[in-house]
């Protein structure tokens, strides 16, 4: 995992740039760990909707998260901007692995890495399925090392 | 209270922008009520720091909420990015009634309007006192209906 | 809203403890004020599936939060576990208005008082509609004041 | 990681059981993942309070979240109650790593697996240091694998 520490801004594909809150703060006064999870939903599930015609009330595929995790490397505290940067690392038939890197603002080390695995599965049964055709183009412009890994 | 269904931007004075989050939609996929209360206190204690030179760490005196209330008049939904607009209705000796308008982008008329008290305590004791002139002055400056409620 | 601050235990119908979480607590060492509202959702929609035969995936309708209010009495904090009381204030043909009083293990005295109207809605359309019989007759067990306000 | 899979209640020293939240849910209708870490902030710090003397407001060094990782093997929905299992895997001189298991009522087999590592630091200058006495003694008690290792 130490790679994860050279990170830099460079290595991520997608920003969105998310406004802290207060209640992101725990009682140590900087961004809680669970917090970062809850950025890396909303940056890949913005992606999924905005990119990959995901609807998540409409679609009969959805992603299930399988295993997660997170490495910190120095505090957050609201009210600070955070910018994030997506990047797929891996791409299945049925599955993918995000990577997010979060940045302070004007800083290119992060200040935390993590990421998660999507399973796609029926919506209604909740069994294993390829992904669409869709989802994987949309997933594929930010595989990292690809040639065609721009937005 | 149906007054508040009059509100428009311009009866507000400080406004920032949020980017909604995945865990904000409840499984009715619509941004829950209580994340409205979040957001509250987000706009609230930035503007508290950026201009009452609030530092919640090391504040001798800390603001309380002793009440709060929202009105909901249309459903928000992720990934929209909200904003959010702040005033002062009433500026006490120890205590501030804040209001807050919450609209989509582009639209003049808001999704939901609610507020809360804060009373302000001796950060040790929790015991009320005035509020210092420094925070009464930057209160001021968005007290509704006020020649000089403009920042 | 003085009479709220009298309420007791015997003022409520239908009870649940909720183990408090590390990051209820905000920077200020207390459960923060949206936090409640989280735990007034969490009350209100467990009794609405365990005595109203609520299937919020299934159902053709749902209750949508249009008010929503809380007063903060005395602060509660990390890790202690709470417990909610609930009534109904209100029923009327196709919304209902719930109190939930909180209060500290082995206390009488409420730390807060608050909750919320529900406006029903055909859940597809989410235009208002009348609550089901049997929805009404769950929520009519817990009506205070009537003679048969006890489960 | 295949070996967490494996894990059945006997391996986990500590129990505590949460009630869900109406907010745990997200859209899909299952408690998100993120709401896990959440879960074991909450198991982790209510042990280093009440069985370590680590008392937050007061503590001369604190924990930090360093790494996290989780495993989701089912999925969960509110309302369930779940019962959170907790150990510690690691004990060095100035950090700890902790593992939970979370299960449903009644089930042996955990529905996910988790945890995350703390270093301990000097709660001003947020630097790295050992921990006390008194702290390290606590965890020892949980410590798998150790013949001391039940409470």
């Amino acid at each position: 995992m130490e790679g994860l520490r050279h990170r830099r801004r460079s290595d991520y594909v997608y920003f969105l740039s998310y406004r802290t809150r207060w209640s992101d703060n725990d009682q140590y006064a900087h961004i809680n760990n669970s917090v970062y999870y809850h950025l890396f939903d909303s940056i890949i599930n913005t992606y999924l909707i905005s990119h990959c015609h995901l609807s998540p009330t409409e679609a009969s595929s959805i992603g299930l998260v399988v295993s997660s995790f997170c490495h910190f490397f120095a505090p957050l505290s609201f009210p600070t901007v955070v910018e994030l940067g997506l990047r797929v690392n891996k791409l299945g038939t049925s599955s993918v692995t995000y990577e997010v890197g979060v940045f302070e603002e004007n800083e290119e080390i992060p200040s935390a890495v993590g990421g998660y695995t999507h399973v796609f599965v029926e919506s209604r049964s909740r069994k294993s399925i390829p992904m669409s055709q869709t989802l994987r183009e949309g997933l594929a412009k930010i595989l990292s090392g690809k040639a065609d890994a721009r937005l």
